[in-house]
């Protein structure tokens, strides 16, 4: 079996980057890594995906939207993840269970237990082996996203940077919930030292599997 | 608020038929009565419904369909079930979650437990008031389904009636889980002693809610 390895964070934490940048180094290392994110091409999820993102559905309720994201997630683990861990890869997932707990959970007010207990059935015995938390203030995180597309940082409006700050309260509730899994990255440094960081948690996991 | 009244059982335990005539009859007695099955026209609910149905996605995993399932249920639920109890209206529904209990969380083996988690989530406060289970021998049942469509009885075969079966145990094991939620009626009798037990049993229902 290989590893399930995931990558969580707020808006501009920079972690799809550096998924990329691992991917690259970890492959030159010899690892066989396979790169993906929900709903991943898989062609029932993509359906349920197109069914939350039809405009005309605003009157979709937040119960019905958190299930539809857990039916899709169950059927890209059961497509695309299980295989590639089966065959000994190493899975490298941009955003799985810890963000629907982050943001339904915790920001939308949902209850964390209660999409827990709805993701856990989707993903059964398939909690990720290490999960990467790219830490950073919503304030840097939003303003490099407003760089990247050329706009004005005081763009930025008050209830917009409330829901982060509150999706960044979600995840360090998480890392107080398993502190052995999820590993806390400082993602307000550079992208170099981010990667550095990155990468040093994940060769301290593969270690800590050896023995 | 009105009540959420649900029937349930196996196939050709004539559920569907009794529906309409309780409907009726109590619709005469000055009830306000609303009667549905899932997912009722509502336009989500049927998107949803279109995604487990579709020929091409045979790939889909029972956990997917399960969470697919309960998503278009919590979407009637929302539009079309809560607005009629609140305006105080008697709701009859053909199926609810004790059918995802019964098929899929026991006869396709999923779990009733797990089953239920999710689908009280889907759910949340809105558990029935009171079920009706027709309770019929699936020899019976499917007898009467063949027989409607002009098919010969012993083209059962033995694959379907075990599943049936299966079914019938799990509604039994239910039963003794919701001893005051779920009343048994003998589904074998003949459609007019059927009515009038369910009309009982409905009468008595409500007796005591206004006590």
């Amino acid at each position: 079996m290989g590893y399930l390895i995931t990558l969580e964070g707020g808006e501009g934490s920079g972690k799809t980057s550096i998924l990329k940048l691992m991917a690259d180094i970890l492959g030159q290392q010899g690892h066989q890594i396979v790169c993906t994110r929900e709903p991943g091409g898989i062609e029932i999820a993509e359906q349920i995906r197109g069914v939350i993102l039809d405009r005309n559905n605003s009157s979709m309720d937040p119960r019905t939207e958190a299930l539809l994201y857990a039916a899709a997630r169950r059927q890209h683990l059961v497509e695309k993840v299980i295989p590639a861990l089966e065959a000994g890869k190493i899975v490298l997932c941009d955003r799985y269970i810890d963000s629907s707990l982050a943001y339904q959970g915790y920001a939308r007010g949902l209850g964390i237990e209660e999409i827990y207990t709805v993701n856990k059935f989707a993903i059964d015995d398939y909690m990720p082996d290490l999960t990467l938390y790219f830490d950073v203030e919503p304030k840097v995180g939003l303003a490099r996203i407003e760089k990247d597309a050329g706009r004005e940082v005081n763009r930025l409006d008050v209830e917009s940077m409330k829901f982060h700050e509150t999706v960044r309260e979600g995840y360090h509730i998480l890392v107080g919930q398993y502190p052995e899994r999820i590993q806390v990255i400082d993602a307000g440094n550079s992208i170099e030292k981010v990667l550095e960081d990155a990468l040093a948690v994940v060769a301290d996991f593969m270690d800590s599997r050896k023995n």
